[in-house]
């Protein structure tokens, strides 16, 4: 029995946090079997839907995510996962996925 | 012209931060126009995919979120918002809308 609402797809997005810093690092998908295999082994385990297979976070590049909390949402579609990153979380060789979004990447004039 | 790649529905998943404490209030989705009002209103716009319509965080509520910056990952397919939250984040009261995930809503008999 499972309070996690996957999509049609059978997937729920995974916001990765850095547990002490508070940093976020990235976001990636589980099914339910990454989810139940993340919690077994305590290392993030994801559903990559490009390649369609199971990875571990860090299995060749040794940047492994161990899990000291996960947690949902209030509606059930989104997790959040607390972890220790080690190394860096982006495979740009980055700490963190996230840069800043260039104003010049919208097309303002849509804005009414 | 944009580096921000929306899903086959135009929607792009929004990961919302309090910009000075880290903590994850959030997710929500945005399309192109959501992301333009967005930026140009500085008041955190999104798209409601039950509703089907745009709505302004804290229109009704009054809890509102202001943007402090908008960052995006690697592959340009999720969105990071720092905003700085007034009042509540999450519709039942609390702050964030993420709460630790039970240990029994996964069956971990899934896992091989």
């Amino acid at each position: 029995m499972s309070e996690v609402r996957f999509d049609e797809r059978g997937l729920v997005p995974v916001v990765v946090q850095q547990w002490d810093t508070g940093e976020v690092l990235m976001m990636a998908w589980m099914d339910a079997e990454a989810l139940a295999r993340t919690r077994a082994s305590g290392r993030a385990t994801y559903w990559s839907r490009s390649r369609g297979e199971y990875w571990i976070k860090g299995a060749t590049s040794g940047h492994a995510q161990h899990v000291r909390e996960v947690r949902i949402d209030c509606d059930g579609d989104t997790l959040l996962l607390l972890v220790d990153q080690v190394g860096a979380a982006c495979h740009t060789g980055s700490r963190t996925c996230f840069v800043p979004l260039n104003s010049d990447d919208v097309d303002s004039d849509d804005v009414e």
